[in-house]
């Protein structure tokens, strides 16, 4: 579960207020952070506590997180000239801090660590916008008025997720995900076009661990999206699994699917909701249970941990 | 196209600084407003201006329209007594200058006039939220807890829209437009159980115009959505044509779908985009090109212009 710290007292209580790029940096408060879920509900693996402008910021773009806001950058991506700001990244020098973390975490686990990095087009769309954006116009513009801008600053976010994720491999990570939670904003065409390309580069470069490729509002996508190369497609709630399962065919994983909203209702409810989601998929292998998107800050932990015990109890073989 | 006043220099000199709840009270002043994109553009159809949350403000349900925010509420919907708060409206006395601005326009126009409806659904979301929301947990929460109290206070919002519809067309609207630009972030069955019988119910009553019923994100909906009786249903540029078609079968007409963000980009690459929208249908009937969501501020108007032009060359019989 993505985000699962924000709703946990223990999370709130050690992280503080700070910026979660200083927390990132500091690998003894992220390895704790990434096990305190998995440590609270037992899940089956844990996510690589991150953000998906890391190494945008680790090698200096001037890119911020702004508690309650999200990335915010100083200076926007806004032309040729700026594609000098994006050097490659070089994960000893520029994130011992996630190499450590890595590090220490897989020796403290008893669950695979998933690996985790931004998609080109989604670290792009900041870049670009200069924050959260509600349209990605800018974006979009940028694609359709200078492709080969486009293609040589998706490039280098390639290059960077590349090399981020290889050396969480390196480290022992024993599975990637591939966080592109904005692609869902594109039109099929344009995704096929302007992203699919880039993403297929980052994950042919995995074949030697499970791939989890991940985004919202991408039920007209998600058969491109599969193209790039997966063992496991992210599907959120708006898509039923056996719908995804029938777009998606043989041979390739889900993930998904509980409406992170309805952990806010009653134990009834969620109940309810997470049995609909397992029925969906039919008992069909190849499940990873998960919820939609990230887990919402006010969602009691209690709630998640009946989830799990749910799921779990449900599941077994 | 809906929202076409925000990008044009006339619409911004008359409407001024205020909210639009007053500037839809002036019947001279939103006729005007109606009237203004119509002249510009030579569009096939005008579309009321209006705000969906204009029957819950005329009742006295006390929401705002905040500029660069949207509908805020002071005391959201939060319970049964709420209820009460929500009286039946009464078009004649409590939105007089809706009626008097769609007789100015039946008036004045040489196209067709679409009356305006918010969808019993989205506006619930607003009153319920408070004001604009990503995930509409609130919402959702209600309908989970106590589905009889959500479907009470959408029993009310549906009288609402059929009272505010009837006096439109009564005025001389030759068809209607139901906006449930949110129910796109509902699961299919949480959408049929808990929006698609109050939908049905607004547009049962109006067999008499071409009804058009109008979301975003919809894509996994869209079957539902025109389960609720419709002759044109609305689709967002996520999804293709050729895709909504093939979803929706013979029989039922398709409204859009071109991204208002490609709009913000140069002539060529709108034109591109344009083109393959119109492809896309592939010269069946019962095609209303029109942007997937509103025009966005920034627009050039003289891009409009052009894609007008361009969509009646190409359609041209």
């Amino acid at each position: 579960m993505r985000q699962a710290g924000r709703s946990l007292p223990e999370y709130r209580e050690i992280r503080g207020s700070g910026s979660i790029l200083d927390a990132i940096a500091d690998a003894d408060l992220s390895t704790e952070i990434t096990l305190q879920p998995v440590r609270r509900y037992g899940n089956d693996a844990a996510i690589l506590f991150s953000d998906i402008v890391v190494p945008a910021h680790a090698i200096g773009f001037g890119v911020e997180v702004k508690p309650g806001v999200g990335p915010v950058v100083e200076q926007p991506f806004a032309g040729r000239g700026d594609l000098e700001r994006l050097r490659p990244l070089d994960p000893e020098a520029d994130t011992p801090h996630v190499i450590q973390t890595v590090e220490n975490l897989v020796s403290e686990l008893d669950v695979p660590l998933i690996g985790f990095a931004g998609a080109p087009f989604t670290v792009a769309s900041y870049l670009i916008e200069g924050g959260p954006s509600k349209d990605q116009a800018k974006t979009k513009g940028l694609m359709l008025d200078d492709p080969e801008l486009w293609h040589d600053l998706a490039g280098r976010l390639t290059d960077m997720a590349i090399a981020s994720l290889r050396s969480q491999v390196a480290a022992g990570a024993q599975a990637v995900q591939l966080f592109d939670s904005w692609a869902g904003a594109l039109t099929p065409a344009m995704y096929r076009e302007f992203v699919l390309p880039h993403s297929t580069r980052v994950l042919a470069e995995f074949t030697d661990v499970p791939r989890i490729h991940f985004g919202v509002g991408t039920g007209e996508i998600l058969t491109a999206m599969a193209e790039a190369g997966s063992e496991v497609m992210g599907v959120d709630w708006r898509v039923p699994l056996n719908a995804a399962r029938d777009r998606l065919g043989e041979g390739i994983a889900v993930q998904g699917n509980l409406d992170p909203t309805v952990c806010l209702a009653s134990w009834d409810a969620v109940e309810a909701q997470t049995r609909a989601v397992l029925a969906a998929n039919g008992g069909r292998p190849g499940h990873i249970f998960n919820l939609g998107h990230g887990v919402l800050p006010p969602t009691d932990p209690s709630i998640l941990e009946r989830v799990v015990e749910l799921v779990h109890r449900e599941t077994a073989a």
